[in-house]
């Protein structure tokens, strides 16, 4: 939504920038010099809306118009000759309509004036037609809506035009690896992204480069993931497209030569003063916290992205956890909706969020997280409609049990796993996710202000009822992994933690689930940091934050002393050496960057700093921090006001609210005291 | 649908291709300088598509590929580097995939090879996931399709440059209106279009230049409907942008000098020898046929549209009534399919075709009309899911009694009328429109194969029984008009000539309709070529080709001692002089080129000359002439087999057929003989 303000804004119908640099984004992809698009369909902007302004005016005055397209200017419906770069409207009320078209790039416009500034007092409509029935009710969504925006706040900030900042970044060695020099190999020293630059080079020629996350990637010409192809001529020389790589290796034909290989990084600034931060007694702790940042500032770009090297898509499933660790680390709240935005796409909905059965889920679920965090009711607003079309979907597909099961051509994922897990028929963890899409959609109804529709609150009921009677196995002590039609013996910790996760168990059933699944070697272990995100919250949840620390430094401080310096796709600790570089059946297929590998972000935030908010946009909060066995603990964060500031040891706590946020809470030496606005409050512990 | 051959075509998404340039299309309209986009949803193509062939080769096979967009390439599932320009193929089973991503213009492919040139052997996705329901229902469209073509045969012939061609034409005359030769008005003799050339200027500055369907249009600035204002330098200068007119007037500044002002025709091209022709003993007749020929070539372009000047939308009503003609005429079996999806547009239906209640049912109807006249059944297979969705969206809009009534945002057209007609409620006029529409889905979709959803041919029959029981009224001897609730008392031609036209009615009430509406002079005249189209059509079909003739030649040549070199929107024969140019409240608001006004190219063809389609793609003809009081007739009528030349004069007739045609029927004075293909039957009467 564009802001209301005297400053104007590029505007453009909500959503299509985010679809249409949304694709540029994720056709990024290469794989071995190969494009490799989506394979789900992928949307467009309405080539052609009408932007619409009511207003009345004092005095005479002027308005000054750009376009991302061609457009026709209406001042009280009478058309104006030609595309007028200025307007002078007599004092008095007006509607000022200014339609605009531009199949290439999404409409967009900017309209410079005291009075009527391009803001979000205007309305747009791509012209779809509604109707409204006997009983008043609407139908169809071809309402005035309220413009898209981004901080484009000048004429030459031209949406089409926008690119990330880079800068230039050194090599910290490059060492000759093949005969006469001719094969360079260059290492930056630790992960990193963006474009490479060969300065003075002498010659001209086919160069080719590998990107590495490792060494042994750069230097497997056969094998790494990503790799170029340059006609290269004298002078200095800039790659086209981004890639990831902490290593590079250059091989130049005969005859050419090149003085230095560096880069220019590519990034999203970043508002340090207002970021989160995280200390403490154990300094692997605190390199975990940095590389866990690191990670999440390297996958947080026009979108927040999965991992930077291969993948480089947005998923509905890694955003969530991005979306949280976020709330801890940037606050950047514009990435996070434009990532919502461009994963939900437009209708006619034809497949779940990515394919995927699970990461629809995750989408309705990440929309409520993001009201709480930020309170922003503006969105949820602006989404509403677009979550009931998806919900829609989500009903039309449901078995004869009322639980969503996966049909031909959904993916069911879950997680990556190393043992055999059942995916057919129905997943307990499936319906939990489902449940709680049902109860987001039945509070974000009612915080939209809307009425109508399927009873989301009653069916979330109905399916959880039948969840429990089904799944729940008295012997097992634990809720079931799947039903196919039978009750499969199989017994995972996915349905179990987001059991407790979601509240859905009381204090016996957790009891039960912690000794018999979560603390019970029978039951196979999760190995990929994205469902360990949901593994070491669910016991943080139980009050285990020693045990959950102890595998923040054995798990994550695991991938350091492997020589991470961005977190992975997946670790399992019994691999060694080069074995960790393997997945997919490929020997570089892993991600060494992956957002998800970064949720000591959140759990250190979260649940050792203990800041969450209670209701939305830390109207109300508490801080309920926890050592978990360490020394001391401080650190920020953020929240729309500022940053909380905490600080824990053996003997006593403190905190410090921002002015302008709501009233907090304090929970630690068994007493509750109150935080204000603005102040610090200290318990003696 | 791209044709299979040798030949490679480049080829798209089905449909894509029309829905970009019917973008370009339907936004070059402007109103006094101002571009005046349609008032309904402009949909776009899909960006990322995926081309897929299976192919088994006897030797190894180089192939050549050419894409608009980025493409990624894959052989058995393996990416290939880059965007490769050949790829050689070794003997045996392979399938090549080819994804293509192009968001400014529609992704399109062209493959050159021996046994895998892109043609129709290729299929396409836009990557919609599909779900097979436990019955094996597949629900969603995501399916790989046949590609769209046009013939677009050459690597260079891209898709995204197609332009129509154009030829220099000269004014016949040139006179100076201004004072110091300061205001030229040039006429090129007839109704044109294309783009005005300024040759020789001299000196440098702003010409305007004001365009006219008549002189006084042209010498107007203040009211002439289009108009253009150019920066001129010296030299030759070429109007950007093409407008139609007969008269151009262009106000040079002082200083300022134009050796020549010409044009550039543009125009489609049409095969000559394969087109309609019609020629009487009436001169008359002879030139309203020649003026309703031109009429049809300058509104039959890159699609159907309704009027050059001033409209330049498609629309389907009108398009309706220019497919019938162009069947009579040049038989553009791609212009027609190319319209009738450029008016489709994309999913999700979000109003009416055009807005319009009836522009919605002319769209069904069309469709079964091109399958009649071509026989091509691969179409239907194309449309039939489009034509499932958009009645889905009619459907979802009747009332309590099943009728189509217009709701809030439905535009109910039926005619441009100069008398009070009620549009409220139920209009019998669309409730025929719609069972006519229900017929056609009920036979459309058997054709296509397919089963399920809802019935339409008992619908079809409820709905006309319910009709007949509401409307029909024996003491008026008529269809009633309106129901809104209660049955309004008024009494207009447009139901009752449908119910001729669509064969609901019996031989008696038909003669009832006759006697007490058609022929009844206390029913509101018709003033529109548009519904004289069918109010002839209804007349012939009750054998009064004597008054059709008679109508033909008072009311087209009426326009024509107007002076009109085109046939007109409107033509009320008690007008006079300049209010013939008057419309919609303005006095250049009627367009005097326009589609609708051609219907006698039609009417000559099906009813004088009578030739007539039994059977889809003239499987089973007949022939049925009638000399309508004249001496003698005589002409083509174009089939997908060649041309049906027809002679008749007072004491014989004769049909001579192409070959490969199936067999006919000539139906002459009481006899009825067959006529074989390749071989002229004659009869004396």
């Amino acid at each position: 939504m564009a802001k209301t303000s005297d400053k104007a804004l590029w505007i453009w119908y909500p959503g299509d920038f985010e679809i249409w640099l949304g694709n540029i984004f994720n056709n990024r992809r290469t794989e071995r010099g190969a494009m490799f698009p989506p394979f789900w369909k992928q949307d467009s902007h309405w080539p052609c809306v009408e932007f619409l302004r009511r207003v009345e005016l004092d005095r005479p005055e002027t308005i000054h118009i750009w376009a991302e397209g061609r457009f026709s200017l209406k001042i009280d419906d009478k058309l104006q000759f030609g595309e007028p770069a200025s307007y002078t409207l007599p004092a008095g009320k007006h509607s000022v309509s200014i339609k605009v078209w531009n199949q290439a790039t999404p409409p967009a416009l900017f309209v410079q004036s005291e009075s009527l500034p391009t803001d979000a007092r205007w309305t747009v409509t791509y012209e779809d037609k509604i109707w409204i029935d006997e009983n008043g009710v609407a139908h169809g969504s071809g309402i005035y809506l309220r413009p898209g925006s981004w901080d484009f706040d000048s004429p030459e900030a031209r949406p089409s035009l926008f690119r990330l900042p880079c800068e230039p970044r050194k090599a910290v060695s490059c060492e000759n690896v093949g005969k006469g020099g001719r094969s360079i190999l260059v290492d930056f020293g630790k992960e990193t992204f963006g474009y490479l630059v060969l300065r003075g080079v002498k010659g001209r020629g086919r160069v080719d480069v590998f990107y590495g996350e490792s060494r042994p990637e750069a230097m497997d010409r056969e094998y790494c993931e990503t790799l170029d192809r340059f006609e290269v001529g004298e002078g200095d020389f800039t790659a086209p497209d981004s890639k990831a790589f902490r290593y590079v290796m250059v091989d130049l034909p005969e005859g050419m030569g090149v003085e230095e290989i560096s880069m220019l990084y590519e990034y999203l600034p970043q508002d340090g003063s207002r970021s989160g931060s995280f200390e403490c007694s154990d300094p692997e702790v605190n390199e975990i916290w940095k590389v866990g940042a690191y990670t999440m500032d390297l996958t947080t770009r026009e979108f927040m992205m999965d991992g930077i090297k291969r993948d480089r898509w947005t998923w509905s499933g890694d955003a969530i956890q991005s979306y949280l660790m976020n709330y801890y680390l940037r606050f950047d709240s514009a990435a996070v909706k434009r990532t919502i935005r461009q994963l939900r796409g437009k209708g006619p909905v034809t497949s779940h969020v990515n394919t995927i059965l699970d990461y629809t889920f995750y989408w309705f679920n990440s929309i409520y997280d993001y009201y709480l965090y930020t309170g922003d009711i503006e969105f949820i607003h602006e989404m509403y409609p677009k979550m009931e079309e998806l919900m829609e979907y989500v009903l039309g597909r449901l078995d004869a049990n009322s639980f969503a099961t996966g049909c031909s051509d959904d993916w069911v994922f879950v997680d990556w796993v190393d043992f055999p897990m059942h995916k057919r028929g129905s997943l307990c963890f499936e319906q939990l996710l489902f449940i709680k899409s049902l109860e987001t959609m039945d509070i974000c109804r009612k915080l939209a202000g809307k009425e109508g529709g399927p009873d989301y609150g009653g069916l979330a009921r109905k399916v959880l009822s039948r969840v429990r009677k089904t799944f729940w196995s008295p012997e097992a002590h634990a809720f079931m992994h799947a039903l196919e039609p039978e009750l499969n013996p199989q017994v995972t910790k996915f349905p179990n933690m987001f059991a407790i996760l979601y509240g859905y168990v009381g204090k016996k059933r957790r009891q039960e689930i912690l000794r018999h699944v979560m603390h019970n070697p029978a039951v196979p272990e999760i190995n990929t940091p994205y469902m360990r995100f949901y593994e070491l919250e669910a016991l943080c949840r139980c009050g285990l934050q020693d045990e959950v620390m102890e595998t923040i430094r054995s798990y994550w401080g695991g991938m350091l002393k492997e020589g991470a310096t961005s977190f992975w796709e997946k670790y399992n600790p019994e691999m060694h050496g080069d074995e960790h570089l393997t997945m997919y059946g490929r020997p570089y297929g892993k991600s060494l960057c992956h957002a998800w590998g970064a949720s000591p972000i959140y759990l250190l935030g979260r649940y050792s700093l203990g800041v969450e908010p209670l209701s939305p946009g830390y109207r109300t909060w508490q801080v309920k921090p926890s050592r978990g066995g360490l020394e001391w603990i401080k650190g920020d964060v953020p929240t729309p006001f500022g940053k909380i500031h905490v600080e824990m040891d053996g003997s006593h706590v403190s905190v410090t609210a921002p002015e302008g946020i709501g009233e907090g809470v304090l929970i630690a030496g068994g007493r509750k005291v109150p935080v204000k606005p603005g102040e610090t409050t200290s318990i003696r512990t």
